[in-house]
């Protein structure tokens, strides 16, 4: 990659991280161009050669953190055998990083719902597992069509309600226990599992950063 | 009320009803004031002497379906003793009325997602039977604190999913059942509870339209 193409890429990733940042503070709705211009330290005419609408920055600084984020929390658990414990460390993964990346987690949440983006990305790691669980038998498999949408759904609002300071502590491994068991698991190993030590994140490959 | 109010009624019920279904189908942002007043019926400039805005006329539709879901389905949970029974009751509810109402279910789901209208109404009812199910006893109490996140969180992308289309039949009975699990009942009365008759929708008391 030239100087030039290495300055663009810079100044791309300098506008997106201030989108990201002044979106899921301010929602998309309150914030200007103008504002991501200032933030990123470009000039206000920049940002039409990077983007054609603040629609299209927000679209892809959504697919940015979801990509980069699932593949993070991926490569930690796509190993765990069990998709019990799978779930459990995939979900206590995505607090963990939305309670450390605070104005990223309130974009994903927030302003990613139901965008295609974040279910590429992120739904699919959750769905991967439950499927692989259902079809297993670990998890009960009368709950198999909802399951998915109600792990979703718990991980999204209860990412929301601690970003929100409405939970008193770190909420991943009740959360992950009450995931485990709305799947079918016994109490006891649904707590056992959601409480043991969380395998740690690998930092991803930059393997493609550092190839000239 | 005289009939010079019970115009500005209708016409403000017109202008609601009207940014309701179309907010629901096309988002806020790609509704505008114009289209809500065409599908009302009435001129564009009547809109202002309503509503300030399009923020305003969302709010106050947002304020209006919640408060009238929460109050009928209020009334046909509130005297269910059981929590367990009055949560599989709500969240089966829930999703019944955005079956059949599925541009409110959408707009309430998607537009209305951590919007205070949304939580007063409607997520206080949820978050009153999970408090009276750990304080009995019958709720696990180690998954108190986000027991109301995974709950909400699960009625409304379980709502998403089956309004886009997701779910293969109606995912009340397993979402309820789901639920009951997480909040830690055992398998046979989880599913029992959940997939029980369901008391019918009263309807809600009209004494206040027929006060003169």
């Amino acid at each position: 990659m030239g100087r030039r193409e290495r300055n663009r890429e810079l100044t791309r990733a300098r506008l997106l991280a201030a989108a990201l940042d002044l979106m899921g503070t301010k929602g998309p709705d309150g914030t200007g161009i103008a504002e991501i211009t200032e933030q990123a330290d470009v000039g206000f005419g920049t940002f039409y050669s990077y983007f054609e609408s603040k629609d299209a920055i927000l679209a892809a600084a959504l697919e940015d953190v979801a990509e980069q984020l699932a593949a993070t929390i991926s490569s930690a658990t796509s190993s765990i055998e069990d998709p019990a414990a799978a779930v459990a460390a995939l979900a206590r993964h995505l607090v963990t990083w939305a309670g450390e990346n605070p104005s990223s987690g309130r974009f994903l949440v927030e302003v990613g719902l139901a965008r295609d983006a974040v279910r590429r990305h992120l739904g699919v790691l959750l769905a991967r597992q439950c499927d692989r669980g259902v079809q297993s038998g670990r998890f009960d498999a009368r709950s198999a069509d909802t399951a998915k949408s109600v792990v979703g759904g718990a991980v999204r609002a209860t990412i929301a309600a601690w970003l929100d300071g409405h939970l008193h502590a770190d909420p991943g491994p009740a959360l992950a226990a009450q995931i485990l068991l709305s799947l079918g698991l016994p109490s006891e190993e649904a707590w056992q599992l959601a409480e043991a030590p969380l395998p740690p994140l690998t930092t991803p490959s930059t393997s493609q950063r550092t190839t000239p």
